[in-house]
């Protein structure tokens, strides 16, 4: 076996694990979403999230691998390999080195985490149906065929320069737009707001699966993160996996200690919202962050984000019960920006000069109106579908276990 | 180092990690049995699952893995290596190419996986010790021997020619054998069946465990089925991970669509189900069904669980308090004979003739009667020795937590 | 690439897998704390741990590692690499043969282990300041300065030949001994102690949690154990994982069978801590006890544990609520002792005299006084700089979760 050769099965090897960590932040996902929601929706919201896996992995096996990596066409959609047609279990996959059975489940894992994050913004009051009408057009359209532009070297913004190693723009900060547009969309739930304007907290059921789901989530965000390089033998592969050590260490303690200062007492929920903003924050650019600026970022990310909760809460007035918006869309485009001046490559403050930093913007300014466009349009046909995209009054304040599922996720 | 020594720590590494995601699938059995049974025997059936790990591992240092993987006797059983005497840890495990320590580790943590089984369909009325005894009989001798024949290239099944890649014969179909003769045997719990015979659903009490659970089993499939091919550059774990990833997948969906056809509501304990029935079915031939075979593999297991579970609960009348015998059994089942059907190598619709599904009859019409009537023996003598299997009624009534323990799994 | 580059690029991707595994543990000692104490304090515990995490994982980046790892300073001390300083993200760390970077991030997460041990001595009735205060100084100086004696080819107790190969002394012993120093000085739990000394048990709020949180250790540890040999082709790597798998296994069984005969039941409790006391009693020496003398020191650690538990409760009349003590310290103590008497190469009982023995006990008597009183001084200064370590009786009558964070963990 050549020297290539054991390299190519390393790195299937490698990415095949880097899937795996994917695939158990969906359970980091579930817990967090269920912990920080109501007991009465928490059967509704793990089948959302299991729901998400099981449609989100078979459209793109059907198309969404397909409109994502195959053959490309004007430099906008793939248009081959849909059902993986045409392709060997033992052949390479063209441009990333590893196993191409390997790159399919790696890149169908990550796939669903898109979808996920409007999922907890969108919790306790959306129709079960509606969204999993969005889930499959996510999973199979949105997120392909914008992935293709920055994540293929055919895409249009992949050859302009914008840069997002591991997805904090089209992951994170595309699925927090698309959950600002679908919780606005879907409105506050019941109580949330008084006639004055005024919100009231609705505190979750159950903080230790909240921290259970956020240390899972940073669990398998070494996967998510690290295993985007592709190649065991990269320095990218070394610099993320300290990137995101740092990054969401440090988010935690930077969200404990502005609460701390803010409000006197160490609020658990920002805390663990801090260390989801700090793994984002690091994630579009944990490859060209020297673990000082990580440590930057994820400050700048978990404060932006324990200022923007309250902000999106009492100003935007957008009911969002897990603080999606603020951590994925806040903390992505956090880190998508400061790609431009951290980035050890060409960042503006390493003497690359403003280049990177426009291209980030322009990524941004891209992706997330089109995002935006999308979601719009996609729960506005769901609504047609279900009849609104929205539960009736009466299973809202029942809860959704009942009226969706008919039981009780406590039985006894 | 030449190639093949790379290769042989490549693998020893491959399978220590496929090892310990095999573990991390006792953390989702706990789970899931514990989440669909009431709270009053939570800690008893979280003990139960911890003493599997415990006993069966212990057991199966002793004897088990000698009779499986020791010299062979007659193609029928293995009969050197207890204690793992003669094996040095710098030794290839021959046939499997990995190191001999990692191997035992590898299959000592597959074996607990069978009894465990057993355990579910038995929850919240038998006796503690009676289980622990088949517990310790199952991964010392029933499945050992069992294992043997169609696992080492000396066993007369292997040398037949049936196939069961990672275990959905030997584990799964065989567990779900088990645990029928065993919850026939104990009987059904107080207050499951009326006078007229009709069935009571008895719900579980934590929805949300039993969600992670699943999730759990999903991800440590990765390492039960991808591992088994003991080669990281075997087509066959490639080809395994993709038909894991997406049989799970799509027996859940399969699940959501059926109870929704059927019921008019998405049954979560169902899409549970249906997402373990699919990852059972793919199994036995994950590493000879392409993708879209597997797809259609997932949609046939979770599709004959979803109609097995009531069958069972109303006609069978067996009291099966987590649905063992529908997802092992019936999937493993059918999975089984979808090797003779869709194997790429030789399946009848791939051309390759009736032999292969011959073969696979062959291995189902032994392995399972012969593991009833093993089970049937061995609870018979644990009836004996630990004046039957049963608990008494009113510690049934009270809960196994306080009965058996002392105790209360919620204490505050 | 050549062999020796193979190797290194293996062995970093092996110790990356290992530091996400030991990542893990992190859930796992949060869930045991937590299901072990009550429900009134479960979000304080979580915070907690989740800021150990944190405030561990920065201070380790900008001080401690260069303490532990940095120049050796008179076989005392490290002083460079702070921040990282000076390493470049594609450098080997010298005497360990992976990557600078892994070998940090592997580090790090080790380190905040020994922290969270203590954590769970003091549950309950801490000051949550006083502890991270603690944690902070655990994490930079205590834990890397002695870590450096005895974890470099520099430190003074590396060349007198102390065995620790994956810190059952320097992370479970010194553990354990810092938890009892701490939870000596911050006094029983209000009700634990009646008028006559005679204590009551205060039963833990979710016996699933510390399922979970155990099983999820017994899964961390096969990183934490398997790559402390930090070479995926060393004899070390294969034994130490049997020697994890047997020893935890063999520990629930020896506490199921002990309190089986003492109290005529099987404590789920202690159960659950007879794995963790086996486990603990096999890491020191990990990679140095054949199979059967795993089996022997996972019987002695976990039996010593066992008695260990009440004496500590009854006779010290320090009130550890999770057992830490008797885990981590008597476990890690009779581990660290098993090496001069187990070990294949050098053992007592193996025909190496007694050498090693004394130098086991050498590394006990430094260590853990030492750690002792570093401990003693640093809850001292806390003391005065958080106006005593321990909250106010009302506090703790009402909750750490209310008064603490103003919150409940089971909001609804």
């Amino acid at each position: 076996m050549d020297s290539s050769t054991s390299l190519y099965f390393a790195n299937s090897f490698f990415v095949l694990v880097g899937a795996c960590l994917v695939f158990i932040m969906h359970i980091g996902f579930s817990c967090v979403e269920v912990g920080m929601c109501r007991s009465k929706n928490a059967a509704n919201i793990a089948m959302k999230n299991v729901m998400t896996v099981a449609i989100g992995v078979v459209v793109y096996f059907l198309v969404g691998y397909g409109f994502m990596f195959g053959q490309d066409a004007g430099h906008f959609i793939g248009l081959s390999n849909f059902c993986l047609a045409g392709i060997s279990p033992s052949s390479v996959m063209e441009g990333a080195g590893v196993n191409n059975y390997i790159y399919f489940f790696w890149e169908g894992i990550f796939c669903a985490t898109c979808a996920t994050i409007v999922s907890g913004a969108m919790a306790e009051r959306t129709n079960f149906f509606a969204y999993l009408f969005f889930c499959a057009v996510a999973a199979s359209v949105i997120y392909p065929i914008m992935g293709h532009w920055i994540w293929t070297s055919d895409g249009w913004l992949s050859l302009l320069g914008c840069h997002d190693y591991a997805g904090g723009l089209i992951v994170h900060a595309l699925g927090g737009t698309c959950a600002l547009v679908g919780a606005k969309m879907v409105g506050p739930r019941i109580g949330k707001y008084n006639k004055d304007g005024s919100p009231n907290a609705i505190p979750g059921h159950n903080l230790i699966y909240a921290t259970i789901g956020v240390l899972l989530l940073f669990f398998g965000w070494f996967g998510f993160n690290g295993a985007s390089s592709l190649d065991i033998t990269a320095d990218a592969t070394y610099i993320s996996e300290v990137s995101t050590f740092i990054g969401g260490a440090v988010g935690g303690l930077t969200a404990a200690l502005l609460t701390l200062a803010l409000y006197h007492k160490v609020d658990p929920g920002m805390v663990l919202n801090g260390i989801l903003a700090g793994l984002v924050g690091v994630t579009p650019g944990a490859d060209v962050f020297s673990p000082m600026a990580s440590l930057i970022v994820g400050i700048l990310a978990a404060g932006a984000m324990t200022f923007a909760v309250p902000f999106v809460d009492e100003k935007l007035k957008i009911d969002d019960p897990v603080g999606a918006l603020s951590v994925h869309g806040v903390g992505g485009i956090t880190g998508t920006l400061c790609v431009g001046l951290f980035s050890m490559e060409n960042g503006l403050f390493y003497g690359g000069g403003i280049h990177q930093l426009l291209m980030q913007v322009l990524g941004l300014v891209v992706i997330l109106p089109i995002g935006a466009a999308l979601t719009y349009v996609t729960f506005r046909i769901a609504g047609v579908l279900f009849h609104g995209i929205r539960v009736e009054a009466e299973d809202e304040i029942i809860g959704l276990d009942e009226c969706e599922h008919g039981m009780n996720a406590y039985g006894d």
